[in-house]
């Protein structure tokens, strides 16, 4: 990667859409000059040199012929949408040509841009220009990012809500009253070596300020908790089904995939060792494994499989251990259920359509589910308890009622929240010395560092290098 | 599928963009109401119900609170491209809405677009909608699908010459210039009974028919030709790389795809049998295969392996066949080539960097190419000589060379070739009567019927049967 690429005005194009067996494919570009760029390898070119700002120009994508260069090849049939400065995505000219679909007219209208001047995008390019030329803040270009690896529709409507300024809001609103308090403690800072000590209306405004620091610490505290939920929401969790041999794990997974009708992500994966899917339980992307079964074995291949299964169980944030009901508890189980006593697991009796659940082990907290695969019983009700039994991990009961009526602000990254607690941190120790009557100046830089912690979440203090590797974290094309 | 689908008005809609780990979704809808179908699930919504043709529009896809519908709920942030009627690619009022990428945002889009009353999209039904309309001819709407799965960039250039009319304007001279020619001969039928027969200007005008109806068999003849040759560049061809246990194919296989910077389809693919990739060698694009070696087993899975094999060098289109310079060809060798020797077969000396070739088997027709994988030597030579080996198998090199400086006109589909094969021969059958001075009431029923055949390749004459059959076999989006 050329470091040198973002903060450039040159010249950038990419695939914003995923080539494939598709009916269209869409190539964005943005830039100083992109527009006669354009121009010199399409017809009709005055339509579009002339095009206005929010108009689609339809036309080709042309190219000089070797043998003749007075002679036009016409590459692709495309049409253009022009979006003029700094009305646009990046706040620069701005186009999407939309080409035809497949591996070949995409690849040759790209190739042509090529020639004419343009340049590969660096990962999160756009949005980067997006950014630099303030269109939007930093937890707006982050949602972007978000909404694309989104992988249920809850997480969709999490980033979403960041997406249209929620999150920027909030903070600015955090940010905008410890301003306030700061430049009010600086008033008194000014003032305090020549006035009396300490009047009516310093004592009034310093309880104001605390006051007003209290509130936004508990909303900080608020944003700072919401982070350990929203990551479950974004990252998802891993879901391993385990039990004896003919438990039904692998009758358990199937039916877990053909019920789930929400999966938006890829469709199943299989290794030797396992087989894995993402299925959207009750909002939260869950991996769903199906380990191959932890029978001693003496083949070294098969050997390598049983660790990569003990692996996968140890990294798992919940173990569905199925029973085979018809079976009753063995001894096997019990003998898993003490080594991963430690873990959290949720038991099941399988196969209730042929027998009754056979008294309840002691050993795990959830209460065990009663299901059959089969014929579908229980499965509904699987779904709930899997979903508590992920949340009740964490703590963040309260953040998560407020997120079922919509209402929540939510971080997005680590970054955020890396920086939420550096504020909320500073804050703390701000109130704590301003409730122990120390002096002003020594409480007000720490209220400056809230508020710059602040200012580097929404992006309004930031440096280069924090920025590239941010943006290069982002997929080409956004 | 529903039959009823095709050539009524109702609002459809599909996804144009593969869902992937993209940037942007593009979804496309067409169709009678469908702005304001759109603008009830979009803010601003007046902006759009107002927007001209060819303009874009920024806003949010929109959905309505289950537990309060007064509340919108922020969809995705997108822009919708506005066309028209009858100024679009359908002929009817048609939106591109441009949203993001990934799994979730285009599916919560879509989903949203379902309730509010759009129906999916039928395989090809937004290019049917533009035929039905008169936007496209047959053998352009052909020539989307065409450009779509277009494999190489060759083939993607005869798809865009069909799609700028390059075809549509060939069959119409021809069709145009036979038309003339059968009112000629229809003025004589007229007047053939009140008149004396036979007289000279009858006769200047039965020559000059006759002399126009040859020349017009003769472009048809060539555009029939060409389809032999347009179905390798469309279709591609399969090449099995073969020969004995260290011949090394494996190596030449990696070595042709490594050198390959033209390759515009999938990735390899693996099986147990053999492996395969598509590569471009001279513009066609040929499915490389690399069999697993043709060992005889014992063992039951590799013995169906074997029999694959076997098969699939049956139907290549060229066998590479491999001979070790270090080895000289072999006993096994000769009873390959023995077994295979009325397939076409190019032979290749292999290993060229550390041995000498070692005398030529008489018993292949194309001279053999003398290569090294490990240090490229041979490998350049080594892409004419397959282009030739698959030419060479077809009778049409005048149509190639014709190809090469662009100036052909060739067939696209099948259906293209049947109905200029049936114009060709009503044609021949009516020049035949003519010759032999046939009266005109049989040789003008022949001139008519070709005449028909080729207003079926444009579309002018067609039948709903015909049309849904055709268009069900493109991609749905288009």
């Amino acid at each position: 990667m050329q470091r040198t690429g973002y903060g450039d005005e040159s010249p950038i194009t990419a695939f914003a859409t995923t080539p494939g067996n598709s009916a269209l494919t869409l190539i964005r570009c943005s830039g100083k000059d992109s527009i006669n760029m354009i121009a010199s390898v399409f017809s009709p070119q005055k339509k579009l040199k002339e095009a206005p700002g929010n108009t689609v120009v339809h036309g080709w994508i042309v190219n000089k012929e070797k043998e003749d260069p007075e002679c036009l090849e016409k590459v692709d049939e495309v049409l253009i949408s022009v979006f003029r400065s700094p009305k646009s995505y990046t706040g620069e000219d701005c186009f999407d040509i939309c080409c035809h679909g497949g591996f070949s007219a995409g690849k040759a209208v790209m190739d042509v841009l090529k020639s004419a001047g343009f340049r590969d995008a660096l990962p999160g390019e756009f949005t980067f220009r997006a950014f630099i030329n303030g269109k939007i803040d930093l937890t707006r270009s982050e949602s972007v990012m978000e909404l694309v690896s989104a992988k249920t529709n809850e997480s969709r409507r999490h980033a979403v809500s960041r997406l249209s300024g929620a999150l920027e809001k909030e903070i600015n609103e955090i940010k905008m009253s410890l301003v306030k308090v700061v430049s009010g403690a600086e008033v008194y800072l000014d003032y305090s070596e020549d006035e009396v000590s300490a009047d009516a209306d310093e004592i009034a405004g310093k309880l104001a300020g605390i006051d007003i620091a209290r509130k936004m610490l508990s909303r900080l505290k608020k944003l700072s908790d919401s982070w350990q939920l929203e990551r479950i929401y974004r990252q998802g969790v891993t879901v391993v089904i385990s039990g004896s041999p003919n438990a039904g794990k692998s009758s358990l997974f199937n039916c877990l995939l053909k019920e789930d009708r929400s999966i938006v992500t890829e469709i199943p994966g299989t290794t030797r060792d396992w087989i894995e899917a993402w299925v959207s339980v009750e909002g939260i992307p869950v991996r769903l494994v199906d380990t191959a079964g932890l029978r001693k074995s003496s083949d070294s291949v098969e050997k390598i499989g049983v660790e990569r299964s003990i692996k996968i169980l140890k990294e798992a944030h919940l173990i569905l251990y199925l029973i085979d009901s018809t079976q009753g508890i063995t001894e096997e189980d019990y003998i898993f259920l003490a080594e991963y006593s430690g873990r959290p697991i949720l038991l099941l009796w399988t196969k209730k359509d042929i027998a009754p659940p056979q008294g309840l082990p002691e050993v795990v907290d959830n209460s065990p589910v009663f299901v059959s695969s089969k014929t579908g019983e229980g499965i509904a009700e699987l779904y709930p308890a899997i979903g508590t039994a992920i949340l009740a991990q964490i703590s963040c009961r309260e953040a998560d009622l407020q997120m079922q009526t919509g209402s929540a602000v939510l971080l997005g990254t680590e970054r955020q929240k890396k920086l939420v607690d550096a504020a909320r941190a500073s804050l703390e120790e701000a109130l704590a010395l301003a409730e122990a009557e120390e002096p002003l100046d020594l409480i007000a830089p720490l209220l400056r560092d809230a508020v710059n912690s602040l200012g580097e979440i929404t992006g309004e203090v930031s440096t280069a290098d924090i920025l590239e590797e941010m943006f290069s974290n982002f997929c080409v094309g956004k």
